[in-house]
């Protein structure tokens, strides 16, 4: 006994990506269902880091989601480089009238499933894709299975996967979860979060002889770190002592704010976009269509320039069934991609150092972090890209 | 029967570096004498490329060796990138207000050399060093024998070696002519000489899927261009038409202008900087001390920042006895030196593609030269680098 609903828009996946396409495809008059494997308390109760930037921040409160961002949200105007010590700050005010907003992906996600709540059209918990069928025709169709073991399908004009890096929507639309450009990087984050005070009002990306450290915070009671680690450490075998010791080593001018340590992990990254991006009526976008390293914090944000222009070809397509937009929604999107994956690799090959870097390369690297911190106009550069470069399509309203 | 002269400052190489800091020298009242195995017409007949920085251009005019290059040299102020055919023009008076001039290297060592003779002191042509002795006492020498076969020796205060990438000098200061920090490339450039007029009036650097293509002049007869080739390829194993071919597909928007080709070779290069610049009283400059890939033109542009500090350095050590700006001149010179590395690798990976690029660090730098021309700070930013950043040090009259 299988249940079908009908809709306009399926979307796999209750993120930030789904969730938001959701709202705009609705002040549109779209018709949209949100599904997710997950529970509404496990995906709001996921810790999750988060800088917002201020383009992304300007839907999220403009497109009516919410502005608790400005009211909640801790505004940043800069960010520190430290580099062997020594400080530099990047004045995002200064360089680019811009700021970003300190505020967790989980506060995004409440707010945003707020809104769908508040709209009378809540996500679906508890509902797992199985699988994407029928892509090349009118109507394709999510296949799964709800909490509970009852079967279900979603029958929709469009499907989108929003389903994150280990998406089902990619097999349809490349062939298999694996079809996409890569790059691995032969380090990690050991990341840990200490009940501690702030050490910095603002983030620290510092580069030593012992490869990168970043000092973030949670909130007043709560610091998120993390230093450049193998790929392969086993987190519990590093003691709170040589946390703080390695922590406290890259960013010698500032004296680290200790207390207890209550979680560490070992966070792998990649780069990677998949090879294709829509194959007839589904659509990808998110960490589904590409996932970028950490480094510089372009996640979530990249994944709401996909939305833009899925929102606006889906919003063409069910307005005068044209499809010019849906065709042109790849090459749209994947010009801001491929720009947020340059920078965010930029920014992780910059303060990182490769375990097989030759002194050369090191040395190389300092010279190019000299040459961007004595420098106006690669500062400026710098921070336009981590302020967020401006979407290239409005309408979202 | 050994000659042995004797003067404050012994130079090897009758280079760009070598001669410019012999007029410093001068200038202060500090003797010196240049040697060179070659001859006048050799140096003087070897044609080279030349584009001279803003500020080396202001050097060399402003200490009075020649303003010849603001009468004859093309004045440039800007570049093109071509990316898969897709123009974008870096206009430098714009962004920065300077320019560059394309003033061939023979054109400088020509003003140099006339320079040294209307002082009267020319270098001493024909003189081969063999080695430099004795670098940590008081009295260094240069060691040689002339084309005539006379020994000869130079017993001085001070030896610079601005000998070029084979510089004997970096024996005694690195214990090898091979201890630096280096990077090789997977690629070199091809280049031809065609009697032909200028494609373009201004340089053009070309990246499309065959890979790099640089369109230069030499001036309004003859034309300079080059293309990424395999670092092994016999030169003479290319025939004409497919040089153009290659040269055409690059700036598929510009109809090159063909004519005979006159002479065909494959440049192979690297990154290098000695691992040390002085030893005792042996100091290294210019390609002596490091060389760039010839992607953004800093050869001869950074030897003269070397030139400049070490003038200062010689200038305060025969004036006062102090050693402390000789002990300072490595790191000084370090600074800009790491800079242009940085530079140079950046201009040459960002345009070239490696023989074993992935498809993601293809697409991943077509979306950083997106980055780059889409933002008037990045742009900023590379066109201060290739005018010329101003030389941290001045004292040159």
């Amino acid at each position: 006994m299988t249940t079908t609903i009908r809709t306009q828009v399926g979307i796999l996946g209750a993120g930030p990506a789904g969730l938001l396409l959701a709202h705009l495809l609705q002040k549109a008059g779209i018709d949209s269902v949100v599904i997710d494997g997950k529970s509404r308390d496990e995906i709001e109760g996921t810790v999750k880091a988060g800088i917002v930037e201020s383009p992304a921040a300007r839907v999220l409160a403009e497109s009516g989601v919410s502005d608790r961002i400005y009211r909640e949200g801790a505004k940043h105007d800069g960010i520190e480089f430290h580099v062997d010590g020594n400080a530099h700050r990047f004045d995002f005010q200064d360089l680019v009238q811009k700021s970003v907003y300190l505020y967790p992906q989980h506060e995004v996600l409440t707010d945003l499933i707020a809104a769908r709540i508040r709209d009378g059209v809540p996500p679906l918990f508890g509902h797992l894709a199985e699988s994407v069928q029928d892509a090349e025709t009118t109507r394709p169709r999510i296949v799964g299975t709800t909490t509970e073991g009852e079967a279900f399908e979603i029958s929709a004009d469009v499907v989108v996967g929003a389903d994150g890096s280990g998406s089902i929507a990619r097999i349809p639309v490349c062939g298999s979860q694996r079809n996409g450009h890569y790059r691995e990087y032969p380090f990690a984050w050991y990341g840990v979060l200490a009940e501690a005070p702030p050490s910095s009002d603002e983030l620290i990306y510092s580069r030593s002889e012992q490869g990168f450290v970043l000092i973030s915070t949670r909130d007043k009671n709560v610091q998120r770190m993390y230093f450049q680690c193998d790929p392969l450490l086993d987190a519990s075998t590093v003691s709170d002592a040589e946390i703080w010791d390695t922590l406290q080593a890259g960013v010698s001018g500032t004296t680290l704010k200790q207390g207890p340590i209550i979680r560490k992990d070992v966070l792998r990254f990649r780069s990677f976009v998949a090879h294709e991006l829509r194959k007839g009526r589904v659509f990808l976008m998110g960490d589904a269509a590409h996932t970028v390293p950490p480094t510089g914090a372009k996640g979530m944000n990249l994944a709401f320039s996909d939305v833009l222009w899925l929102n606006q070809a889906l919003r063409s397509f069910f307005a005068t069934g044209s499809e010019a937009l849906m065709d042109a929604y790849p090459e749209n999107a994947l010009q801001r991609i491929w720009k947020a994956q340059h920078f965010s690799y930029w920014m992780t090959s910059m303060l990182h150092i490769a375990p097989d870097a030759t002194e050369f390369d090191k040395l190389r690297s300092l010279g190019e972090l000299a040459s961007v911190t004595g420098s106006r106009s690669a500062q400026a550069y710098l921070a336009e890209n981590y302020v967020g470069l401006d979407y290239g399509v409005g309408d979202w309203d």
